[in-house]
């Protein structure tokens, strides 16, 4: 196993890290990659991750099948940075802008095998006509709207779907096949309506390849997946290819959703306290929202979890202590409206440990991850992250 | 004028960027500033602008009065880039933690005058302990809580005012005054609201003084804030330092609290049409979250913003055209619910610019300024930000 800058840092503790900053506890995530992979097995697809939660290359390498991939990614940055990185198979999983084909063509001049998607028949001809200039076929999925959420073709919309394979096919670029992303299971209210979301995806997914095969047209590759569909999947008959990415943390949202334990989450804010106003019952740290993010997910959830759940610097949840609002550069933390806890008495300078509402936002704000391996409180890595377009 | 990068860039326009990119018109700027100057000037006040908006050393040049100052931060981080830029007068204005009195000594003995805050005596004593060891009186300005918002001393506990300034004064920092920052200005409802928020952060602020002075105790610095309040205060008497930050770029909450207009938005996201819904009314660009921050501000205002306010690439408003749902790398722009306006047509790879809800956190999301300092489509220079801690 190879960690960055182990050398630096094994001596450090967690409790001599500089705050706010992001811990990532390596066995769980460990676990969680595991038993999506483990789906992905059962169900007889291969996996393809998505790399837009983690951002590094040390985590993407404990995801991936192989140090070549497959991968998916939303940024061509993110594709960039781990072509860099040796990553060979690549979907670039988010509607094509024609301006961006000429880093799109860069890539696959570097041998790696880019897949992007369009939606239109105008982003079809677009990337068929870089394709004829460039001298490459570019291959592309044609995206599918399964639920309504998004960009994509809906399953009935059968005259621009063949319009769009055949614009591809019969032009220039690469019809690869179709993909799909089934992000209303996201509001799901309970398992069962993620597995009926998952067959929805499903089966949008195949009639599409279907139709357009039976139009004379190829498609190998039919892709779906969100981390929800992904885990509550019964069936994926006539599927290739599974996509997920928030899997790899977790976070409070999914918990929320019933698609993790809150145990499960391996992602978390280290942050110091930095006061206390007695007579509010609040406790304050620098840990805000510009090292939290302003995600509120669970805030139309059954359980609000404000802007993330308080455990020791161990990772121990204290009873019903949330952090409830956030300025810039500050926190402040407070039991839940109406709970009958005790605050606990932390002291200026204790650090706590805070659980985010969504693993991609705040995994965002930060530059690099503190991994931790066992329960002895040391930093046994640094693996950087990245950011940008 | 000194440009960052400006012969690099100097001939490219902005439809020829990489999307998404955050754009900065500088005459609006330029403006903001002159405004917040003059507010300054009219009420006798030093200006200490708040330089965690922009975290650029070259937006920060143009708004402090001098090149070395005065300024105010959020973070150790922003502290040490600006010293590193040779700003030497330096406010670090989230109450310490006792873990980062290191680094602070550490800015000192480079020649910053860096003071901080404090808002108890365990963090005074933690403070004066660290000056009687490194041979340096820590300069200090205790919190004041005059709003109830977050940290500090509410202005009737005088006792606990008390101790904390003699523990700072007598055993061994520098006891340099008094600051608060009126952050519930940002709740209040109309600018009357403001102007009597001001008054009371003015007032509550000035009494705390006096009552230090009274106990025989040094208090030079009387320090107030906020951008709505140093903009509607109308008598500063007793206060010697005004702090503000989003005024310098303005945004859609601003706007709505009545604070500014929406065309005083300096700062706003150029991203590229990648997709159109025709039957929903959407049309889909490759800017989400991750480019708009999370930040939803607006939501609870008259006039809720959604994710922005969508302009054309010259900057010019569509009518009740918004950016109304984003996913990670994707935002849907819809007209308002029940709006008549007829949604433009944006083929596939136009380029718009959305106004932010609030600037500090979309700023955050990037990592330079595109400026633009006129009407001819030219990026003047781009600025870098930094961030972290």
């Amino acid at each position: 196993m190879t960690l960055t800058n182990t050398d630096a840092v094994a001596t450090r503790l967690l409790r001599d890290q500089e705050t706010p900053s992001l811990v990532l506890d390596e066995r769980l995530m460990t676990a969680n990659i595991r038993r999506m992979r483990e789906r992905a097995h059962a169900l007889g697809v291969q996996l393809r991750p998505h790399l837009k939660t983690p951002k590094s290359i040390d985590v993407a390498r404990r995801i991936m099948d192989t140090p070549e991939g497959p991968a998916t990614v939303s940024t061509l940055q993110e594709a960039e940075q781990f072509a860099q990185a040796g990553v060979r198979d690549i979907l670039y999983a988010v509607g094509i802008a024609p301006n961006k084909l000429d880093r799109v063509v860069a890539l696959r001049r570097q041998g790696v095998d880019l897949t992007i998607v369009v939606d239109s028949v105008e982003g079809a001809q677009a990337v068929a006509q870089k394709s004829r200039a460039s001298g490459t076929r570019i291959p592309c999925l044609i995206e599918l709207d399964t639920d309504g959420h998004r960009a994509g073709v809906a399953p009935d919309q059968t005259d621009r779907l063949l319009a769009i394979g055949r614009a591809l096919h019969e032009e220039g670029a690469e019809l690869r096949g179709v993909m799909t992303h089934a992000g209303e299971s996201y509001n799901c209210a309970s398992t069962q309506a993620i597995e009926a979301m998952a067959e929805q995806e499903r089966r949008g997914a195949v009639a599409c390849a279907q139709a357009l095969r039976h139009a004379g047209l190829p498609c190998p590759v039919v892709s779906v997946g969100s981390t929800p569909t992904a885990l509550f999947s019964r069936d994926l008959s006539g599927v290739t290819e599974l996509r997920a990415g928030v899997f790899v943390f977790f976070d409070l949202f999914m918990a929320g959703l019933g698609v993790c334990s809150q145990d499960d989450i391996a992602l978390s804010v280290l942050t110091t306290v930095i006061g206390h106003q007695e007579d509010k019952g609040w406790i304050l740290v620098d840990a805000g929202w510009m090292a939290m993010s302003r995600d509120r997910g669970t805030a139309k959830q059954k359980v609000d979890q404000y802007y993330g759940v308080v455990c020791d610097i161990d990772g121990k949840p204290y009873p019903d202590l949330v952090m409830r609002e956030t300025n810039q550069e500050q926190g402040i933390l407070a039991l839940r409206p109406g709970s009958t806890a005790t605050l606990p008495d932390l002291p200026l300078g204790t650090m706590v440990r805070v659980l985010p509402n969504h693993a991609c936002a705040t995994g965002a704000q930060h530059d690099s991850y503190h991994v931790i391996q066992d329960d002895s409180g040391r930093v046994a890595a640094h693996w950087p992250r990245f950011r940008g377009w």
